[in-house]
């Protein structure tokens, strides 16, 4: 048995179908809708705006066709659809068969039977982080009604060492840290429903994303607890802790802390450089030059879409 | 709208309680049920085995009290019982009110309003993985019969960083590298049902875990795509990859390589060590000696309930 | 903790919006979709078609943005868009604060803080249920290629009665049957899971639905167990019963026997005749004459419906 | 994507184990239990206690191992334990082969492969209902703090009508309402969370529940709108309606009038009549007579096991 009602969504396109989109159900009603902000952060995402992105430009003429009445959340469900532009589908077809390493080609393959929409990467294009920054941009709007502020830094590469991937036909991973403020102690569940988890699940779904951590993460392998363990005080008559190692979140509940989060992203999977592989559904051993355009770096447009899943898995714990 | 039949449990019992246990639902009927296997699992992660651990002597004399009929699953709920023993509740009298640094004392305190059972973290404790580690041990066995096998490593610390921080009084954390061999290619799902976040929700919701790794995990951030993407190979008739950065899972589904996850845990909240903290719910500074049998660090023990919760998702995915 | 992969959907728009459609998530890849199936089942369901149903004349021209390529499921989330035509909003302009009886106004109002859509009902319009009947035609699809059939019959009212309701200014409710031949025996679920219980789940989403019953349903009321016992027999080498009081489902699952399931709706809400009620948010007595278009009965229209959640609560069970 | 927290729960257990019980997940904390009422609630539902019902005595010695702690709720899994007593497995043996008529025996079979506890039902046993009768005066009691109170009664059959039926050696059904008065309006959710379908998804999962309406249910069917439609009014402050033909839920959202279903059970379908039937695995016909003792009805023990349904599904939807 589980609850009535709880935030979700889902997402729906591929890279070179006509439009994608997202439908955001249970969200708070009474909420405004700032076209221009769900803009801005489109456009933050979007590429070709600079030399460290893919020259594909998206322009995201999002229209939000469903949930909001007079510009303001109905709490019905809330479906955004962007209409896809620019598509170069030719680019795709000589490589069809071949599974191109590190993207999803050939999981997806085995598990649908060849029946994926090849091009693009099809579903699992980056792309599809579109209508999700759009609904978060949504979500982020709700949080600020509650006091909540979602930020991010890209922590690396360099935009030297995008350059130079680029100038090398070659790709580099980064890591991007997402900070939520405001966040009331005690938000969050137990068990399977912890918040680091129901985030972490959240964050993994974006694609590239090979780690998650939070607070100290991974640097507390190393570490002894008198060193690491976050102390209490008062302050500004709340309950504060002098380091915040935690992340904000302890057994899955949070602490009034800032919750701090680090996604680690792979390389784009793309580059210009022969790769060995195979086609499908043949199995034959071949090699695979990836053309059309792509991103040296993905992490800087990622960091809106890491705001947004943050976003959105607190609009879930809050409403 | 959701599917009739999925893999769940849900754990329950606190640290000082009669009894603590699990309820596996919708798990696989006609798998023998071998207790020898799960009672050396639950040995693998009971404390007073060794210097390293808490001098706490957990039994765990387990019972299946359903879904199990002549030693073989029913396909009805398996519920296991695990009675607790040794408990020194007047232990925690003291410090009852005082907020342990790291602890879920206090995101707990605001969350249930003060009802927690404070005796030795109550449901929040370390002791609930037994109940994990006893339906992670039928999980394996059903993983069995489908040929895959679930391994760990401990990456850190060393025994002797472990005896060192024992020797101050302090605690250490560390990190686990699970593994799981034999997954076909094509188990996951896309989007939110992606695997490896799937796997990261039931990861973090194991106590300490701060940061969860999949392949190369955080090591990709500083990484060219030419020198880490997987290429694809035929090997014995199968399409394998030549090195496994993406830890068997690319685009949220299995590439049919070893799934690899590598855990780091917090090092364990108490030490003997005066440490500042509030008490709830005045909100007064104050400071706190913990003392009781502590872990100078879980990690060893932690590796058996990494693997249940490898196999506890995998056997949700695969049934 | 639950399962990765659940066949879902999720169904979006407004009476008076843009467009309307549904999300149909995780559905089995490799279905031929038939465009032209589609479009006969929404035919089924639109209005305008005779004399029983309402003027408001839905053309349904519905297009597939996401989830199929080259005719095909690819395993991706489906996505159909339907337009809305014929918006008449200014109808409901008169009307908007006054709180229709029988229709979800009033609890919309209260659970929604006033922010719904009012115009023609919004997203409680019958209007979405023509993208539900959509995806249902391609749930269809898929349970054909397991052999398994869906059908349905009005069992009342007659089409006489309903036209003398209509001379009344008046409507009327009635009911539906539903059955799926083919479905093998053990598929469903226990406890929560039951298979009848999924599907009633689905089947009190269709709005009007009052009572939901399975093979002789609330006529086991006064029956005696000598007389409704459901013998088991074997016939052409399967176990069969020789009746089917039980519906084909017995403990939750399924028996072989169809499944058979009776939905009563209730009459359609607005009427001619004036009604008293209230306004609100000014909580005063008024009283209301609905003009606009409306059926006087949606039976007839509905049992495509009611065809298309089974199809959809079934393909999820088996997929 | 879905939300962190729900109340949920499961049950486990045989009709012949040696114990049976529930856990409720992410129940409110701050919540005192009343042992005695659990007691009383239990001994509604159980046996032995008249003419009317099973000589099998059931004393249903209960304990609360988790998540109440000082007698209050904690926030942490609720278990409730319950022992079985007075088992004579021997009177199964005899007819294990044989599929029951109208039980589980057969559907069970073939989705578990022959593995099903046979004995007494397994865990298709209507003892299952009593760990849901104990979880479900544990939600009553958090209702009653929020105003609501639970009620039922039985329509039928007459005491009279059961008797006879006993008399006969055969089984009799009926049908029982059940009514939440104090549930403030707009509660529940829309779509496939509409609060009817939760409810009745839960009312299902009820051994030998057939059929589920709400208000004025399959009376609708040849009722006209204007007979049968709730016109509003205010009344002490409150709008209200002057009828409840919707039971209090319309278009899946509460109105603020009482919630009214009614559950019609099946006869009871272990009779003492010699019955045909199969056997399995050789799929032989063959015929049953099944000794042990048995209700002629359970409407009359079902009644608290609805209330607790009522109550489990009203507590989730407002928590």
């Amino acid at each position: 048995m589980k609850g009535v009602v709880h935030m979700r969504f889902e997402v729906f396109g591929e890279s070179h179908g006509p439009e994608i989109g997202a439908v955001l159900c249970n969200f708070p009603a009474g909420i405004a809708v700032d076209f221009d902000f769900i803009a801005s952060e489109l456009a933050r995402r979007a590429g070709g705006n600079s030399e460290l992105t893919t020259p594909r430009r998206e322009s995201d003429n999002f229209r939000i066709i469903s949930g909001v009445f007079n510009d303001v959340t109905t709490g019905a469900p809330i479906c955004v659809i962007i209409p896809n532009e620019s598509a170069h589908s030719g680019d795709y077809e000589e490589t069809k068969n071949k599974m191109r390493p590190n993207h999803a080609d050939y999981p997806a393959f085995v598990k649908f039977g060849g029946h994926s929409d090849y091009r693009g990467g099809g579903h699992f294009s980056g792309r599809l982080t579109a209508p999700i920054t759009a609904i978060g941009a949504i979500a982020k709007t709700f949080l600020q009604t509650r006091g909540i502020a979602i930020s991010s830094a890209v922590l690396s590469p360099s935009e030297d060492e995008i350059l130079r991937a680029k100038a090398d036909g070659d790709s580099i991973g980064g890591c991007v840290e997402v900070t939520a403020n405001g966040v009331p102690a005690g938000t969050g569940g137990i068990d399977t429903d912890s918040l680091d988890g129901v985030l972490a699940k959240l964050f993994f779904s974006i694609p590239a994303v090979k780690a998650v951590e939070f607070g100290a993460g991974v640097n507390f392998a190393n570490a002894r607890g008198s060193a690491v363990n976050d102390q209490f005080c008062v302050s500004g008559g709340q309950v504060r802790t002098t380091t915040n190692n935690c992340g904000g979140i302890i057994g899955g509940i949070t602490s009034g802390m800032p919750i701090v989060a680090r996604l680690t992203f792979k390389p784009t999977p793309s580059i210009s450089k022969p790769q060995h592989t195979v086609s499908m559904p043949d199995m034959r051993e071949t090699t695979i030059e990836i053309r059309g355009r792509h991103d040296p770096c993905i992490v800087p447009r990622a960091a809106v879409v890491a705001e947004a899943m943050l976003a959105l898995g607190l609009g879930g714990a809050l409403s």
